[in-house]
Formats: structure tokens, sequence, C-alpha cells
């Protein structure tokens, strides 16, 4: 058993460094690749928080470093960026038996599977809550503070890895996430594979049925483009508006006219996300 | 004959407009896709001014949109700025008979073509300097002022497009240019398979060449990382250094520890390149 890591690339980044390492995932049973934005901050030996970000559907640990425009400000605020995968790969990685984009390789939706042949390798919750923060701060000048944001399938990600963890996560944020996973075509796919044809099952791994129980009510803030072709049929932000405001649980959902889906909506209004969790995690 | 432009994408990115729209050219003898950030100002009617960037090797009018991080300060300074892609495409184009990266398709180099089978499609200066700007110019609410800029290729093509055209653009700016192709074994291959193996040919092609003799002497503000590994055998800006000492030409040639070639060096610096041509650009 080892947690050695394999640099995989290095990119100088606004004074700091994007670099990507392989490793071997216990809990995954897979190796894996995650990105780490250091900032210039990391030079003097921090300790630095931590932003995780998880990405969508179809997405690597890439899209959102080559995409978001995040360093800047990061380098500014001294903050550190852990992007992971957002699923298991490999040959030994059972994938969508038609080779599908909304489930299976990438698109594990950060739950753990408990269903044949998934449960193996599908345990990105348990990945990303644990086994990769451990190793993050095992290996990188980093503090447990840490902050979790997402978009779509990685914004239902980090609103569950919030709503189930408290005290984990100081802040958490999310670009037009899948709001009600039990009540979407992808969802329903999803937790339906991964999880059983039982719908009580999946009530563990959706934020609408979580914000009600949550034990500690970090404030919500949600970005949603109105132009989002997902918007409607897969995103459903109404949803956890009316779970958040039943549970009295504190939720800003910002709705942005004539934004869509893609990285230029997250790029146009990720400095207010990161700012967002700034302030909780440098706060003493 | 037509101008007719066809909306391939549209992303609302910082208050404005990121559009891909295809049209026929008439220079090039094929169907082009070309980029434009709209900055929201446009909104107003303009008239603004353009920056053109041009890409690298391999490149399209997609990698700076979607890499360069450009859009948040051009939104600021009120600039548009226009992406073409990096060669003419098409069922009728040529390429290079192996597909390599470095010459044919996604390698226009910027030039006009002499040689068979190149000088029927492979028109990219002129398509750059004039018939993209006319078609720019008569259907988005923007000025004559122009600036140029661009990355490795791209780089190489914004200093020759600028050198050779006293009073068409009002500023010029580089990151990681190919500084003297008739000197390098990229160069050699361009310059040798469009122009042909008469060196004098090429002369009117290379920037080390054109600074002796320009009329203008817009001052060049060039990005070089130090840890680029195409630095010494392709790139050389100690060429340009030289030849624009010669010359009298003002150059500011930074070298920036630790970047490489990549976008994530571009996008630590594109800010300063923007503030570079705004200054030119919206001085009266």
């Amino acid at each position: 058993m080892t947690t050695a890591l394999e640099l995989v690339a290095a990119n100088k980044s606004f004074g700091g460094w994007h670099k990507r390492y392989r490793h071997r995932s216990q809990v995954l049973g897979c190796d894996m690749v995650f990105a780490i934005y250091l900032p210039p901050q990391a030079d003097q030996g921090g300790p630095l928080p931590v932003l995780y970000w998880l990405s969508g559907l179809t997405c690597t640990d890439e899209n959102f470093m080559q995409k978001a425009g995040a360093q800047r400000l990061a380098a500014e605020l001294g903050l550190v960026i852990v992007a992971p995968d957002t699923s298991p790969r490999g040959d030994g990685v059972p994938d969508d038996p038609e080779g599908a984009y909304d489930f299976g390789l990438g698109a594990g939706f950060y739950v753990n599977a408990t269903e044949q042949p998934w449960a193996r390798h599908y345990r990105m919750y348990d990945y990303v809550v644990s086994e990769l923060p451990a190793l993050i701060e095992a290996n990188f000048p980093v503090s447990d503070r840490r902050a979790i944001s997402g978009h779509s399938m990685g914004g239902h990600g980090a609103l569950i890895c919030a709503l189930k963890n408290p005290g984990r996560y100081l802040s958490v944020s999310a670009f037009a996430p899948i709001s009600n996973p039990s009540n979407c075509p992808w969802g329903h796919k999803a937790l339906g594979n991964y999880l059983g044809a039982d719908r009580e099952a999946w009530k563990a791994w959706d934020a609408c049925e979580l914000i009600a129980t949550a034990e500690q009510q970090l404030p919500l803030l949600i970005d949603q483009g109105e132009d989002d072709s997902f918007l409607l049929e897969q995103l459903k932000p109404e949803a956890l508006v009316q779970a958040a405001s039943k549970a009295g649980h504190p939720l800003t959902l910002r709705r942005q006219p004539g934004y869509d889906h893609s990285y230029y909506f997250i790029a146009s209004f990720i400095d207010d996300h990161l700012r967002h969790h700034a302030r909780a995690l440098t706060d003493a």
C-alpha cells in the first residue's frame, strides 16, 4: 500500500504552479490523476486553505484548470485548489455498456455505489471526502481548512459532501448543480444503477433531502445561468430553493440572465465564488 | 460572392458575448470559422477597438477564447477580440502528406504561399490582414483601431503583420514568438514548402529581416518563458533583440523564469498585454 505521488505535469501559473499527479487510490481500486493549483504563497511553506473543485459529466481534472481562469485570484488570495477526476478510470473499471456520456467513466456522480458491477470501483464520495484530502494534507503545505465547489454533477457533489459532513468544510458553493438528482433523468440513471431501484436509498445522496436534516447550515452560494439548456429538465434549482426555505437553510441562488452551462459561464463568476470561500477559509 | 456570417455558437461571457461564426473566405477558397469576443460595451453600439489574436501550431479559433482568460479584462476595457483559425480548412485544402502537426492544416504560418499545391488556399496573411478585418468592420460595432498579438507561430504572425503594414495596427505584442523563422526547423519546413527553396523569398516573412526596414517603429512587447522547451531551437528571441537593437526599434522582451509554452503562461500575462494594447487603442 502506497500513497506515492507521480508528477504528470507542471506549469508555472500566476507565480504559482499548476501540477498534475497520478497516484494509486485504495478506495477506488485504480490509478487516479488529480490537478492542484499551488499559489505563490505555497513557496513560503503555508499552511494554506484548500478549495476542492468537483467537475461535471465527461470532465477530467483538466477542464477547470484550463478554462475557469481561477488561478489569477487564487494566487492573490493564497488559495490552493484541488481538482479530482470525475470517476474511477482504467482497464479494470466497468463503463456504461453503451458508452453513454452520462453514466460510468466520467460520470461517477460522487456517490458510493452499492450495486454490481459498480460497487468495487465507483466510490467517488469516499475518495473526494476522505482519501484525497488525506493525501493532499500529507503531501502539500496545506491546512485542514477546506471548502468545496463544483459544476453540474460536481455542483451536486459539492452540495452533498458539505451537507453530509458537518464541520468538514468551512464553505460550499455550486455552479448550475444537479439540485435534485432523485427527480431528473441524469440522476435516475446514475442513482438507479449505482444504488439500485429502491428510491429510499437515493435520499442519502440528494441535496434536497439532505438539507432537511443538515446538522450544520453552511450558507449555500449557487449561480445558475438562465439560458442553460439543462435548467428545466436536469438541474431544477427551484426544488432546492423550496427545500432550503422549508428547512430554514441559508441559500443564495443567483439567476444569471443569458448565461449557459459552459465554462464561459463559470469563468464569468468564479471570482465571486473564490472570494466567498476565502472569506470563510481565512476567518480565524 | 457573399460575406454572409453563419453563427456557430454563442456564450455569454463577463456580461458580453463569445461568438463563433462560419463564413466563406474568398482569399482562402474555403469556409472558415473565427471567434469574436464582444464586451458588454458592444451593446451600446460602439465603435470599439479590436485586438486580433493569432494562435500557434495545431490551434483553432477556440484555444485562446477557452484558455487565456482574456475576457474578464477585455470586458472592463471595452476591447473586442477576434481569433481566426490557424490555416485554411476543408475537403479541398491540401495537408502535410504525413499529417505532421507543424505544416499544412493548423499551420498556415500567416504567409501567402507561392508554391504548389499550397498557393491556392494557403494565404493566411491576406486573410488576417485584409479579408477578415474588412468582414469584422462591416458586421460588428467596431472602429478601424486595430491591435495584433499572438502566440508562437501566431507571435511570428503578429510581428510580421505589424512590421509589413505601417499604420494598420496601433500596437503589437507577442508571446513566445517564432522570432526568426528563416533560422529554425519549424520555419525551414513552412517557408521552404510554402515559398520555395530560395531563401531570399523568406526574408519578406521574417521579423528579424523586416525590422531592419520597418517604416513604423511600433514598440514591441514580448513575453517569453525561460522554461519553454522550444526556446533554444525554435523561438530564438535573441535574434530579434539583436535585429531590433541594430535597427533602433523599441523592443521590450520580458524573460519569465519558470514559465513554459502553454496557455498557463499566456493566461499569467495576458492582462499586461491587454493593457498595453488598450493604451494604444484608446489614445485619441
